[in-house]
């Protein structure tokens, strides 16, 4: 062997160590930990994916973006949420998600609903200001159809202007008439820069319809497992690997074109095609319905606030932002494993949704004290 | 320099000066401070408004008009209430209204609202009697609508004398045969010298139509910074000016000839049109929607114990009696800024309005422990 071929075989092998370095490197921050752009504006971060794994992270992200009271604010600057959802059949989750909003900091919570889920939402709480206009097959014939599409759009796209942020999709239902208003509900969301969280019924809806988020930053997907396997296969083609799983979510996230995947999972992995972040603090080991309507609620919130904070903040966050609705998924994954665990602590094997959105505060003013300026 | 001018000219001065003592004493009045009619009957308070700003001094007001239990009193002494609210968007306004008015001390609480609303507030609590007789356009055909007015008006009109004082306008909405309808129940009740506190869309009904408060000194205003901006302008045709708050305050009271407006905002302003004063007690930092429900069912609450307060006393207030309405704006304010307060203390940013009114009972006997006679 002469110093030539020795030169190679070295330089070779080094490539080889480097790239299964570099490969280890990335599962590791995938499969057990937690890769974040924690600082808004801090660029270098954003870059940087190699930093160790630390949970107390993710409580750094929701600190940073949730505001401290001001007592000069005024009602509806903390954050104005609607909730589209709720059919003749299904009606907790959008009050779960709508009232956790409230209970997370937000102003205003709405709910877009049919009329006969109006009625049982409302009386749910006084909380939430509930519209009964959207409607299914069933109360409408064929004929008429054109004409209450419009008046459905009528009424919602009147307030569109007023909100932070939509949940669609929890109690949603598959009716294809409803389904049919809520597409163009969407769309007209998009126009307006609207951000979306889409959840539940509203995944079924936009995995069969991808152009309703295809190439918008502002919309974040929540799939269960479930939802993110109908997806991975509409999308990527292919079954889901979970020895792969941050690099498959970085895909599917570039396939969409910039919209914010939060897969829910024992660890929750986000990401926007740019980056992936997982975060693995423990929650509760209840499954009880319910929990993924609280999570779409949260990042309502959190993204809202994050992107207040963006646009208020003086740096210059055009060259290469930290993008506010993975802070906000980060910091509602967090939120929501704190007061699930907090929740279970307290009610073992009978926890159920409710307790778990009673201990959202609790939990949040565990993280970041309420602190008061003004 | 004869003795003639030289008093001329010292008349001058002192004319110039006290000018300006009494314009600076209006400043300091109105923009850091607070100078009420602490006593009713205490004629001398009335006109001397340069005493220093003591919040203490609302808590007094609130002590002054609070009534001591009395075991001989009956049903309905202590207050009887009714909310005009309520339709088939809007159902939790009212019931903060109602039910707060109830929290406080009210013996009766009353909701006239439209069907859709009824079964709603209903199930928010057995404590409330909700009437289910307004109607809205969309279930009115327009030949229909004259005969509709008159059975509204009937169903209203025999309980109108009931009533101690009305609050007209938390989750009214803004369908127009709806509004028809209340302000003929306005015009009614103001022909029955029934107090009536406006808020929310009852304001933007009365900033439409001024003859319906106009010259009425039992009428309330509780605007917050939106609906005070409106007003101004449809009144005075200016912007809001808030380096001359009490000045702008005093003007659009006096204009509107007598109405008791309640100025929402970090500082409670309120004007009769011949007195300014603030409640400037901290309140809570959380700006959820529902706190202004909570404000107007208080104010109808003390204001009608301060108008049963003068109306049993044995002085003479007919020479210049303190506005019973002022006294009760004063009280509700400071009473929900406690109670606002102790909430956030308790619950921080998950505190929603329903807290809030949990805590009406233990901040007011804070400051008015309940004590009984007889």
């Amino acid at each position: 062997m002469n110093l030539s071929t020795s030169s190679l075989l070295f330089r070779k092998t080094h490539q080889i160590l480097r790239h299964r370095f570099r490969r280890q490197q990335f599962l590791i921050r995938s499969l057990c930990g937690y890769n974040i752009q924690t600082g808004i504006g801090k660029m270098q971060q954003i870059q940087c994916m190699d930093r160790p794994i630390v949970d107390a992270d993710a409580e750094n992200v929701l600190r940073r973006i949730t505001p401290t009271f001001d007592l000069r604010r005024h009602k509806g600057q903390a954050g104005k949420i609607a909730v589209i959802g709720g059919c003749r059949e299904y009606t907790g989750a959008p009050y779960f998600a709508a009232i956790s909003a409230l209970k997370i900091g937000a102003d205003l919570s709405h709910v877009f609903c049919t009329k006969d889920a109006a009625t049982v939402i409302k009386s749910y709480s006084p909380e939430l200001i509930v519209h009964p206009v959207l409607e299914e097959s069933y109360s409408v014939r064929d004929d008429e159809k054109a004409g209450v599409l419009d008046k459905v759009l009528a009424e919602v796209t009147k307030w569109l202007g007023r909100f932070d942020c939509l949940v669609v999709g929890p109690g949603l239902g598959r009716d294809p008439f409803l389904l049919e208003c809520v597409s163009e509900i969407m769309r007209r969301a998009r126009q307006s820069n609207v951000p979306i969280v889409v959840d539940g019924d509203g995944l079924f809806l936009v995995t069969n319809n991808l152009d309703l988020v295809k190439g918008y930053s502002l919309a974040v997907l929540t799939p269960n497992v479930n939802e993110y396997k109908r997806l991975i296969e509409q999308v990527l083609e292919c079954e889901v690997k979970d020895e792969d799983a941050s690099e498959q979510l970085l895909s599917l996230a570039k396939k969409i074109g910039g919209a914010t995947i939060l897969r829910k999972g024992s660890s929750d992995l986000i990401s926007d095609g740019k980056t992936v972040s997982v975060v693995s603090v423990h929650g509760s080991p209840r499954r009880c319905g319910g929990q993924g309507d609280i999570l779409s609620g949260s990042v309502a919130v959190f993204s809202s606030w994050a992107r207040q904070q963006m646009i208020s903040s003086e740096e210059d966050y055009n060259k290469r932002p930290a993008n506010p609705l993975v802070l906000g998924c980060i910091a509602a994954s967090v939120l929501l494993r704190k007061a699930a665990t907090l929740a279970f602590d307290k009610k073992k094997r009978s926890t159920i949704t409710g307790d778990i959105i009673e201990c959202l505060g609790e939990s949040l003013e565990g993280i970041c004290p309420a602190r008061t300026l003004g």
